[in-house]
């Protein structure tokens, strides 16, 4: 046995190996907790820190909807009839975004809108960086270049702009990705600088900014939103892309939405699209530019934006592992006391219940790497426990 | 004053006016009765007879959801976690359906499904029925040649299989569409012509046809199912898409399948569509496979289907409108009778609050159109006599 591995009884093996095996099943995302819970019947699954979710904002909407929805009984309409097309959606979204209708694209999961606008504007090249969010190239059409722009581990995967830039002028592509904050890293790009960015870039055909996770950056001690969508009018070329999924622990209702001009947008539209929201994400949108919502809505976000922090610098603490800075809801950590992913993975699982994601597949990352999701305080504090009380055991 | 018209008040015809303009908006779809009822709030909407589906299977459905998802609080889980991907739904459905998950795509309602295999499959041209469901021929992209087989009111747009053969012969496309029974005319082709017209059609790359409405459809006294599913597996180009909004009246919840070969699968399946359904959508196909489900909606299937044809037989006794044969859960009415279908819809809505679907911007149906939905028996009864009490006024 390697030095400072991790141990597995018998039992817990034959378990790990099922989990492996439908780990490699569901290829570069991970299996739902709910996949495994079926295959895996005698997991007693506790926290699930692979789903990149504020677990508060999901019962702010959930209280709602009870509400809203559920006790007046409108939730039979919202099941029964045609939600309304997309582009009555981008009006509701509209006066709260303060852009027009005519430049927001709204889809059924972000995953949607990223598989339309890679094979509509994607005719050539297009620059990601690596690690990142696999859609962004796994839905490149065939024959289309792909240029990996590899973030660097000794420069904690900090996206260096100026290197960006200078690859992209170099490579000449036809659209280029940034996450910001970036998946699965977290690492941060301020609003200053992505201005900048954009700005230099004006000659790039698609400039794809992905925000979904923006609601957990932060530049001041009042935790404002600092976002691309007040200059979007301004470079007819960015596409900016905002899943609601993260913000709002919405995931099953499939919602997002970006903003481009209204070229896209009707290209898109005259393509299809036309009911690709449920009625439940047609009434999620209609509650999320409610002012009370919105109100009730940042009470969570702020205090959920702190504890994750909190957490992720007692992680950082625990010895053996590096925590990478984030300003998303997760962190990247390293394992550095000679546990693989897998084994960290399987046995946060078996012994504890604890699922988190195992970045063995994520292509950029070359090491022992795992994401953790921040919870509720008192999962994250479980789940703080419990690496802790495995590593003493290493 | 036209002999026979419409007459209005002039309070009347201000709203209808505005309803006219709503409908001018909604292109060659109708706007929901939920868009009208907000633009035009001193309407009272009292039956959706545009709304093509199975009231009672609403409610079927609906007594199921409450129990299993609202009573035991499991709806939470249903909207906050990632649904099942693509091909695990897929996998539900294999075994009610008796075809292999690798034969099944399932979509974000039909319109996504349309979408999805004309953008990737359609290289050249496209032969389609008219009148038909408009996304047929808009989501064709540009460049792309669309052949139009004009049904003949003279045959009461009945499909003559051998003509519609030749023409494809002749003008060879990679693609032809079949929407059996037909929307917006209840045409229906029975099984046996149906399978003939398809094995004369092997040489054809993509063979769609579309079976939405095959559950209100019958040719013996037990009412059985008459789909091209069990010969499905004999034709690689045959595409088969069946919406589930209209035999289940769920339209807000975005759900489809279509049963096409493998390789078909797997193109789009590169392409995305990897979340593509709701959370919703998973436990609605879940429920269908189910026994239970299946038996008690037989029961909600078949007297609708009696009810909806004593009603379209009823409506052809009314002087100076033509129904035609239907074999959908809906008719196509012509007005012989100097109405105009536009005054008709703005009056049934005016004064009795029912709702019909103006076909105006239908292409192919050349006269005054109007297409009626069956709804509760109660309900058709209403119809009835509404259109029948303002005839006697004309």
């Amino acid at each position: 046995m390697v030095k400072n591995s991790i141990s597995f009884t018998n039992q817990e093996k034959d378990i790990a190996q099922k989990i492996k095996r439908l780990k490699e099943k569901a290829g570069s995302h991970s299996p739902s907790i709910y996949t495994i819970a079926e295959f895996v019947p005698q997991l007693n699954i506790t926290v699930d820190a692979c789903f990149l979710s504020n677990p508060y904002a999901t019962d702010l909407f959930f209280h709602y909807f009870t509400e809203e929805l559920i006790e007046s009984g409108k939730i039979k309409e919202v099941l029964e009839y045609y939600p309304s097309q997309n582009q009555t959606i981008a009006g509701v979204l509209s006066k709260h975004l303060n852009v027009s209708p005519k430049n927001i694209f709204v889809g059924n999961g972000t995953t949607e809108i990223i598989q339309a606008v890679i094979h509509n504007f994607t005719a050539e090249k297009i620059v990601v960086n690596i690690p990142t969010f696999s859609p962004y190239y796994e839905f490149v059409k065939e024959g289309i270049e792909i240029v990996y722009n590899k973030l660097d581990k000794q420069d904690n995967f900090v996206l260096n702009l100026e290197d960006y830039i200078q690859l992209i002028k170099k490579t000449k592509p036809d659209t280029i990705v940034l996450i910001n904050p970036n998946n699965p890293d977290g690492g941060y790009i301020n609003l200053e600088r992505m201005e900048y960015f954009v700005s230099e870039l004006s000659w790039v055909k698609n400039v794809i900014v992905d925000e979904s996770f923006i609601h957990f950056a932060y530049e001041d001690v009042e935790y404002n939103l600092r976002t691309l969508i007040k200059i979007s009018q301004k470079f007819s070329n960015l596409v900016l892309v905002k899943s609601m999924s993260k913000d709002f622990g919405i995931a099953g209702i499939r919602a997002g939405y970006a903003i481009m001009n209204e070229h896209k947008v009707n290209r898109l539209l005259k393509q299809g699209y036309l009911w690709n929201l449920s009625g439940l994400a047609e009434y999620f949108f209609r509650l999320y530019v409610r002012k009370d919502f919105l109100r009730a809505y940042e009470k969570v976000r702020i205090p959920y934006i702190q504890a994750s922090q909190q957490f992720f610098a007692k992680l950082a603490g625990i010895k053996g592992l590096k925590v990478y800075p984030s300003m998303a809801n997760f962190v990247l950590v390293e394992l550095n006391n000679g546990a693989t992913s897998t084994d960290l993975t399987a046995k946060l699982l078996l012994k504890y219940g604890i699922y988190i994601r195992n970045c063995a597949d994520k292509i950029g990352l070359d090491g022992q790497f795992v994401r953790i999701a921040s919870r509720t305080t008192e999962q994250n504090q479980f789940v703080m426990d419990c690496i802790t009380d495995l590593f003493r055991d290493v």
